[in-house]
C-alpha cells in the first residue's frame, strides 16, 4: 500500500509515472482542498479534479488542468450574463462541478462524491480529499486577505505575499480514510507540490501531521524546487513571503519532523550536506518531468529510494 | 401597454409576431413557472427561457426551445457521471440555469434574475414570472403524482391523466409587477398556450384571476386548440383527463369569466355560436403559425380584435 500527498499539476504528473509501476488499487492519494472555491454557485475542487482527470487520462496535458479538447460555450454565456470568468471552466469540466455541487447539497460528503467521480472516470486509485470540512487557503497581501485562487488565477500571483492563512484549519477533521491509510501504508510519498499551499494545507488538517510522525511507513518527499526555483506555480513567492529560503532545503525543513528521505534534482546535489544534517537520507535524480519517461523514471527512483 | 399571459412554445411564437407590430418597451409578458424544475441542483424555468430565448432571437426554432446551435458536452459528461439526462440542457443554455441558481441562492427573487437575464439578452419586453414563490404543476397518473416535466418530457405524455395539481398555489403570491401590469394595461392577450398547465397555473396564483376580472383592459385569448386538437403539446390529454371537451369552446370556457373576445381558427368557425353564448366576441382568422408572416398576421388580428 502506497499513499501520496498531492496538490495539483506537479503531483498529477508524478502520479502518472507512479501508476505505470504500481497497481492503481494499491495507491491512495490524499489531495489538498484548500484551493477549493465556490464560483457561479458551484463547488470547484481544482486539485482533486487535476488528479482525477490526469489519472483518467483525460486531462489537458498542455495546461495540466481541465479536460482535453473541452469547449467553453457555457463560460462564454456566463460572461454574456455579466459574470466574472477569470477561472476557466470547460463545458465537460462543468459537469463535474455541477454533479459535485448537487451531491453536496443532497448531504453527501466530499469524499463520497470524489469516490463517485473517480469511479465514473474509471480510476481505481483511491482519491481522498484531505478533509470534508471547510478549509480555505487565503493569501495576505497589501490589499488584504484574498482567496488563493484569486491570488493565483485572477491576479496572476502579482501581489507581494505577506502571509498565508488557512481558514477552517482549527476545525477541519481528516476525511474518511485519511488517517487509516497513513497508518496502514508501507510507503508515503509527498509529491512535488507547493510545500505551503498544497502540502502545508494537508499537514494542517487535525491529526495528519501526527499520523505521519507515528506511522511505520517509509516516508519520502520529492522536492518541487529545483535550482532555487519552483518548476511551476508561485512556491518561490510564498516561501519568500513567509521569510523562508527558496530551496530544496527549505522544503525539506517543512517536512523534516516526519520524513525519512528526500528526493532532489541533480542540479541541487550540493544541498546533500545540509539535508543530511536534518537527519534525512538524500536521493539525487532527475526530477524534471517533461516526458512520460521522465515521470516513470522519477517514480522508479522514489520506489527504490 | 399590452400584457400577454404565456406558456412556452406556442406563446413564444405568437410573441415573435407581436413584437414586429408593437414596441418591446410597451409589452409585458407574464410567464408560467409551474413547469419549473430542479435538475442537477439547478433551477430550470423552461417557459421563461423559451420566451426570453425566442424574443432574443437565439432560440432553436426547429425545436422551439433551447439555444440555436447549442452543444451538449456538459450533458454528455453528466450522463457519464451516471446522471439522468432526459431533460436536454445545452452548454450555452446551462449558463442561464447556473446563473439563475446562483442568484436565487444569493437571495435574489426569480423576477429580479429574470430581468437580469432579459437585459443581458438585449430584450426590452418586460418578462415577469407569474410568481416568485414555489409552484409546481403535477400530473396525477395511475402511478401517482409526478412532476409535469416528468410526465411530458421523461415519459413522453404516455400516462393517462387522472388529474392535475398545483403544489404551492395556496400560498403563491404574484411576482412584483404582475397585478400592477394587469390593472394598468390597455390590452391583455392570453397567448395560445395550454389552458390548464400554462395559463391555468397563472390564473391559480392568488389575485391574478381577480385582477383579470377587475381590470379595465380589453382581454382577448387565442385558442391553442384548432379543429379539436392542440397545435403542440398534451392539451388534449389534459383536457380529456379533467373530463373536458377538447375544443376551442372548452378553452374559452376556462377564461369566460374575464374574457372579452376569443380568437379561433377558421377551421373552428362553426364554434362561433357556442362561443357567443358564453358572452364572447369571436374573431375568426388563421391561428396556425408556420412562418413569420403567419405570426405577424395573427398578432395583427389580435391587435385589431
Amino acid at each position: 500500500m502506497i499513499t501520496a500527498l498531492a496538490g495539483g499539476v506537479g503531483a498529477a504528473k508524478f502520479l502518472t509515472g507512479l501508476v505505470k509501476l504500481v497497481r492503481q488499487e494499491d495507491l491512495t492519494v490524499i489531495v489538498n482542498t484548500g484551493d477549493d472555491i465556490e464560483l457561479h454557485g458551484l463547488h470547484i475542487s481544482p486539485d482533486i479534479d487535476i488528479v482525477t482527470y490526469t489519472l483518467a487520462g483525460i486531462v489537458d496535458e498542455e495546461k495540466g488542468w481541465g479536460i482535453n479538447g473541452d469547449t467553453l460555450h457555457c463560460l462564454q454565456s456566463l460572461k454574456n450574463l455579466g459574470q466574472e470568468t477569470w477561472f476557466t471552466l470547460g463545458d465537460r469540466d462543468l459537469a463535474t462541478h455541477i454533479f459535485r455541487t448537487a451531491m453536496l447539497k443532497k448531504g453527501k460528503r466530499l469524499s463520497e462524491v470524489t469516490a463517485e467521480i473517480s469511479h465514473a472516470l474509471g480510476i481505481k486509485v483511491a482519491v481522498l480529499p484531505m478533509t470534508n470540512d471547510p478549509f480555505e487557503t487565503r493569501i495576505i497581501t497589501a490589499q488584504g486577505s484574498i482567496h488563493f485562487q484569486e491570488y493565483l488565477v485572477k491576479r496572476g500571483a502579482i501581489d507581494e505575499v505577506r502571509g498565508v492563512e488557512f481558514l477552517g484549519a482549527d476545525h477541519a477533521k481528516p476525511a474518511d480514510g485519511v488517517i487509516e491509510t497513513l497508518m496502514d501504508s508501507e510507503l508515503i510519498v509527498v509529491c512535488p507540490s507547493n510545500p505551503i499551499v498544497s502540502i502545508g494545507t494537508i499537514l494542517a488538517v487535525n491529526g495528519v501531521r501526527k499520523a505521519l510522525q507515528e506511522t511505520e511507513a517509509r516516508k519520502l518527499a520529492v522536492s518541487p524546487i529545483v535550482a532555487g526555483a519552483p518548476l511551476k506555480g508561485p512556491a518561490d513567492k510564498l516561501l519568500r513571503g513567509l521569510g523562508l529560503e527558496v530551496s530544496a532545503f527549505s522544503v525539506a525543513k517543512c517536512f523534516a519532523d516526519f520524513l525519512d528521505a528526500f528526493v532532489i534534482d541533480a542540479a541541487d546535489a550540493s544541498e546533500r550536506g545540509r539535508l543530511e544534517e536534518l537527519g534525512l537520507e538524500v536521493k539525487v535524480t532527475n526530477t524534471i518531468m517533461r516526458s512520460l519517461d521522465d515521470k516513470v523514471s522519477l517514480a522508479k527512483a522514489v520506489l527504490e529510494g
